[in-house]
C-alpha cells in the first residue's frame, strides 16, 4: 500500500474512533488516563530500549547535543511523563457543558453545548514526552488524535503510542483513538494535511519554517503557534527597579522559549536613568546587546542593531534595545516588528497602562509582569497543548476548552416558523 | 498600476484604518451608524441610478429573473437597508469586555479582553443590501472591512460604499475603514486571498463552488458558510401531529434557504401511521418527493431516491424521505450524508432527545422545533453576518461576538518568574 493510501486508512480509522471517544464518560476517560500513566511506568524498559535506538541513530546522524538531550528518555523523564498524564485526570472535563440557555420570543429555548472537535491532527518535532501530553489532553477533551512526531523520535514514539493505545483499549475504546503515524515519510504529512473531510484541526508544533510549511499546505484549519518576538516597554512613569527586574527576568530566566523577551523599549525620559545599570546587569550574565544609536550613546559596549534585529526571535542570551519618544512610538514599534505573542509595559501610570492593554494587538498583554508568565500553567488552564498566535478560535495558551467547540442546541415544544 | 498592486494598496490602507476603528467609542460608532443609515436614505436617487446601470447590464447579459429581482433596489429596499443599519445601533458593543479576571498563585491577575479581529475581508455575491449589513456589523464590532461584491452589482456597491464611507469619515475615521474593491477583476479576489499579513479573516458568502474556491485559495483563515443539507427525524415516540407540522414547515415555509430541510427520516415503527398523510400534505403544495423503497411502498407516487439525492441541497420544493430502523440508523445517516448545518428530532422520549442532542455533530441540533429557526435573529444574536458550518472559532449563526476575539491580559505588581 502506498504512503498516501496507508495514511488515509489510518486517519479514517481514527475518525471512526473519535465518535466513540466523544461519548466516553469523564470516569471512563479518567480511568483510561490512569491506565496510560501506569502503562508508561510499567513499560519503561521497553520505552527506554526504543529510545536507545533513536539515540544511536541520532548520534550517527550527527544531531546536536541539545537535540539529543531533548530526545533522551530515562526513568525520571518517563515518570514525569506519567505524572503529566495524571495531572490531566484532575482537570475538569469540558465536554457536555451547556451555557446560555434562554427562552426566545417564539417559545424555543436556545443555548450552546460544548463538544469535542472530533479528530485532532497533531504534528510535532523532537521531544517524545509531547506524545503522551498531547494524547492525554486530546482524550480528556473527547477527541481522537493522530500524532505525527519527528523522525528522530520514531522508535520512542511508536512504543509510547502502543502503550497508550493499549491502555485506552482496555477502557473499551476502539483502535485508532490514539493513532501514531508509523512512517517518517514526509509524504505522510503532506497526505494528512489534505484529509479535510476526516481531520477537524491541525495543531503543528515546531520551528517557524515547519509551521509555515504546514500553514501553506493544509486544507484543514490550522491552529498555529508561531514565533515569539516579545517586548518589554519601560514607560516614563515606570518604577525603574521593578522595570529592571522584569526586563532581566523576561530575557534571562529561560531565554530559549517563546515567551522570553527579545526587545527592550525604553521611554526617552527615563533612558539615561535606566539603561546604564540595566545593560550592566545583562552584561554580567553574558547577554549580547544590540541597540539603537541613542541606546549606544547611553550605554557603551552595545553594538548597533540592524533592521533585521528588531524582527528576530533570538531564543538566546541576546537582546535588542531601543529608546522611544513616547508610548505611541512603543506601540508602533511593537505593531511593526512584533509577532503578536506577548508584550509587557512597566508603568505606574493609569492611562498608559490602559492604552497599552487596549491597543497592543497580541495574544497576551501585561502590565508590570514578566512576559515569561505567558503560559497555560501560570494562567490556570492546567495544561497547554500550545500557544496560539492567531486570532481565530484560540489566542494565547490553549487548554482543554480550546480542543472543543460549542454547537447551538434548541429545545422546542413543537414550534414552527411563521 | 496592476490589479495586484492596487488591491494591496487598498488593503494596506484598510488595515491602517482598522487600528483607528478599533479605538472608536461605542458612541462614535453608533453615531457613524446613524449617519450611514441617514446617508443611504438621502442618497437614494444616486443609489437607484447606479442600480439602474447594473440592472441594464444584467438584462443585457441575460441574468435570470430571480437574480435580477435580488439585484434590484427601490425606495422601499433602500429604506430597509437603512433600518437594518439602525438595528445594529441597538446591539451591545462587544469590544472591551473583560471576563474571568482571576488572581493566580504567583500574584498576577489573569483574564481575557474582547477585541476586534482587525480587518475583515468579506467576499459575497449578488444582493447589494449585504454591503450595508456587513459594513454595519464590522464597524460596530470595531473592525475595518474590505468588501468585494459580485460583478453584477458593482455600480450599486460602489455608490453604497461611497455613501457609507462618507458617513464614517464624518465621524473622524480614516478612509479605508469601509473599503470596496473597485474592480470586478477575478484577479483582485485571488490577490486579496493571499494578503495574510494584512487581512485577519475572510468571510465568503455565496454558492458552494464559490466557497470551495475561496477555501482552496486563501492563505488567510476562512469562516465558511457551506451548504445546508438539513434533516428532520421523526422518532418512534414522536407526537405525530407535531412531527407533521415541523416536517412541513422545515421544508415548505421557505425552501430556498440553507436551514430548510432536505431529508425526512422516519422511524419504522411509525412510518405507516405517519408517511401517507405527510406525503399527501407535501403533495398538495407541490413538493416533489423521492424516497427509499419502504417509503415508496407506504406512500404511492414517491419516486426512488438515488444515492446522490441524500447528499443534495435542493433549495427547492423537493424532499428525500427514508425509513430507518432506529435512532442509531438516523444518526448514522445524518453523519454520512449531512452537511453539519442543522438537524431536528421530533420525539417525546427523554433518552432519544438526549442522545440526538449529544451525538449529532452539527452546528445546530434541535428537539421538537423546525430547522428554520437556525438563524441569528431567532437565536437572539440581533443580526448575523453568516452561519458557520465549520467547528473552529464560530459554529452556527455568527453575530457581533464572532467578529471579535479574546486576548489574555495580565495585571501584575512587579512579578517575575522564579
Amino acid at each position: 500500500m502506498g504512503t498516501k493510501e496507508e495514511t488515509e486508512r489510518l486517519i479514517r480509522r481514527a475518525k471512526e474512533a473519535s465518535r466513540h471517544v466523544a461519548r466516553m464518560t469523564t470516569n471512563q476517560k479518567n480511568s483510561a488516563l490512569n491506565r496510560m500513566a501506569d502503562g508508561l511506568e510499567k513499560e519503561k524498559e521497553a520505552i527506554m530500549a526504543a529510545n536507545e535506538k533513536d539515540m544511536t541513530a541520532g548520534k550517527e546522524e550527527g544531531l546536536s547535543l541539545a537535540v539529543l538531550d531533548r530526545l533522551r528518555l530515562d526513568e525520571k523523564r518517563i515518570r514525569a511523563m506519567a505524572d503529566g498524564v495524571r495531572d490531566v485526570v484532575k482537570l475538569p472535563d469540558p465536554v457536555g457543558e451547556i451555557t446560555g440557555m434562554k427562552r426566545r420570543p417564539s417559545g424555543i429555548s436556545v443555548g450552546q453545548m460544548r463538544v469535542p472537535l472530533g479528530l485532532v491532527g497533531f504534528i510535532y518535532e523532537s521531544r517524545p514526552n509531547v506524545t503522551s501530553d498531547a494524547a492525554a489532553l486530546c482524550l480528556k477533551s473527547g477527541n481522537a488524535v493522530a500524532l505525527r512526531g519527528g523522525s528522530e523520535a520514531i522508535h520512542s514514539n511508536l512504543t509510547i503510542a502502543r502503550v497508550l493505545s493499549q491502555a485506552v483499549a482496555a477502557e473499551g475504546a476502539p483502535p485508532g483513538a490514539i493513532t501514531i503515524m508509523p512512517t517518517v515519510d514526509r509524504q505522510a504529512v503532506a497526505a494528512m494535511l489534505k484529509l479535510d473531510k476526516l481531520i477537524d484541526v491541525i495543531i503543528p508544533r515546531g520551528g517557524t519554517e515547519f509551521i509555515k510549511y504546514v500553514m501553506a499546505n493544509s486544507s484543514i484549519p490550522v491552529i498555529a503557534h508561531d514565533a515569539g518576538v516579545c517586548h518589554v516597554y519601560i514607560d516614563r512613569r515606570a518604577d525603574l527597579a521593578m522595570g529592571q527586574d522584569i526586563a532581566f527576568n523576561a530575557k534571562v530566566q529561560r531565554p530559549g522559549v517563546c515567551n522570553a523577551a527579545e526587545t527592550l523599549l525604553v521611554h526617552q525620559d527615563v533612558a539615561a536613568a535606566f539603561l546604564p545599570a540595566m545593560v550592566e546587569r545583562y552584561r554580567k550574565v553574558g547577554v549580547e546587546l544590540v541597540g539603537c544609536p541613542r541606546t549606544m550613546s547611553l550605554a557603551p559596549g552595545v553594538a548597533e542593531a540592524t533592521e533585521e534585529d528588531w524582527r528576530t526571535e533570538y531564543l538566546d542570551l541576546k537582546i535588542s534595545i531601543r529608546v522611544v519618544d513616547s508610548l505611541d512610538e512603543a506601540i508602533d514599534h511593537i505593531t511593526k516588528y512584533g509577532s503578536a505573542h506577548t508584550e509587557a509595559i512597566v508603568t505606574e501610570d493609569y492611562s498608559a497602562a490602559g492604552e497599552f492593554l487596549a491597543r497592543v494587538d497580541s495574544s497576551s498583554v501585561m502590565v508590570n509582569a514578566s512576559t515569561r508568565f505567558s503560559d497555560g500553567g501560570e494562567y490556570g488552564l492546567g495544561a497547554e497543548i500550545g500557544i496560539s498566535t492567531q486570532k481565530l478560535h484560540a489566542r494565547g495558551p490553549m487548554g482543554l476548552n480550546e480542543l472543543t467547540c460549542q454547537k447551538f442546541i434548541v429545545l422546542g415544544t413543537g414550534q414552527v416558523r411563521g
